[in-house]
């Protein structure tokens, strides 16, 4: 069930910012406004810009999946630099073409393997506890924060288009 | 690995929203305003306000559970009548008490089971589809919207107030 947690349905919600970000540059294109005022607003002062949102939601899919299968060396490097919408599209496509990369054998012994980063200063969890408490509310919430600015500045969009198709049988 | 997602996870994360509205009562109290006006906040004029929120995160807890575990005959009944923080908080405490009742073992066949409900019109998903594609999702988007609404109103809330606490080992 990793499997199944952190990379078919991360790289569904990926692709619905994807869509959900077509949606902002009509909005804009309606409205005659530049786009970069949405990709730099923000729902507070002191919060993340949605440029920002989505490098961290970026971030938690692609290390997220690396540290659970002990392939954190290979993760593709993203030194957050976009300032562009086809730029963070294509950072978007680029975690999610990783995330393809990987095969259910990978996640074969991530519940209990281990996990650190730099910032726990040597302390751990174990892959269970990462990908249920830290990995999963972190990447909904950007994603999540990153569809509140767009809705909270015009843009229709709903939540149809967060969840993106569901594989329902008659 | 079901009930760790959706138990002690989601009872886990219900309790950080109780945390969350301490800071909102606070936050009211300082800067001298009612609370009701936090309470009805939304992002946008189109969207479910604070109590909405609290209240759909509730149901997509409590119905996730209850569905998944075939239960859902047993499942309280909450009529979306609360309208202050004290309502809120119990209709919150109920859900986090009706979840504490579940054990791994009801969750034993959820992954196959189909699971339908009334707006799908007689179509439905694999427990395991459910779970992952609409169950965590939801959740997530509206316990993020909630705690969003009250960061773009300056409540003092910070994603550490969201995630709760991390089982770190040294």
């Amino acid at each position: 069930m990793i499997y199944q947690i952190i990379i078919p349905q991360f790289s569904k919600m990926l692709g619905n910012l994807l869509t959900i970000f077509d949606r902002a540059a009509m909005h804009a294109e309606t409205k005659k406004f530049e786009l970069e005022v949405l990709l730099h607003a923000r729902l507070a002062p002191d919060q993340f810009d949605l440029i920002r949102q989505v490098q961290v939601a970026c971030d938690t899919a692609k290390l997220g999946a690396a540290r659970l299968a002990d392939k954190e060396q290979d993760a593709p490097s993203h030194p957050d630099t976009e300032q562009s919408l086809a730029e963070i599209r294509m950072r978007i496509q680029s975690v999610i073409t990783y995330l393809g990369t990987f095969s259910e054998a990978d996640f074969a012994h991530a519940a209990e393997r281990r996990i650190t980063q730099p910032r726990w200063k040597g302390k751990s969890l174990s892959g269970q506890e990462f990908l249920l408490q830290h990995v999963v509310p972190n990447f909904y919430f950007h994603v999540t924060t990153a569809y509140a600015i767009l809705r909270h500045n015009g843009v229709e969009v709903g939540k149809k288009d967060y969840l993106g198709e569901l594989p329902y049988k008659e």
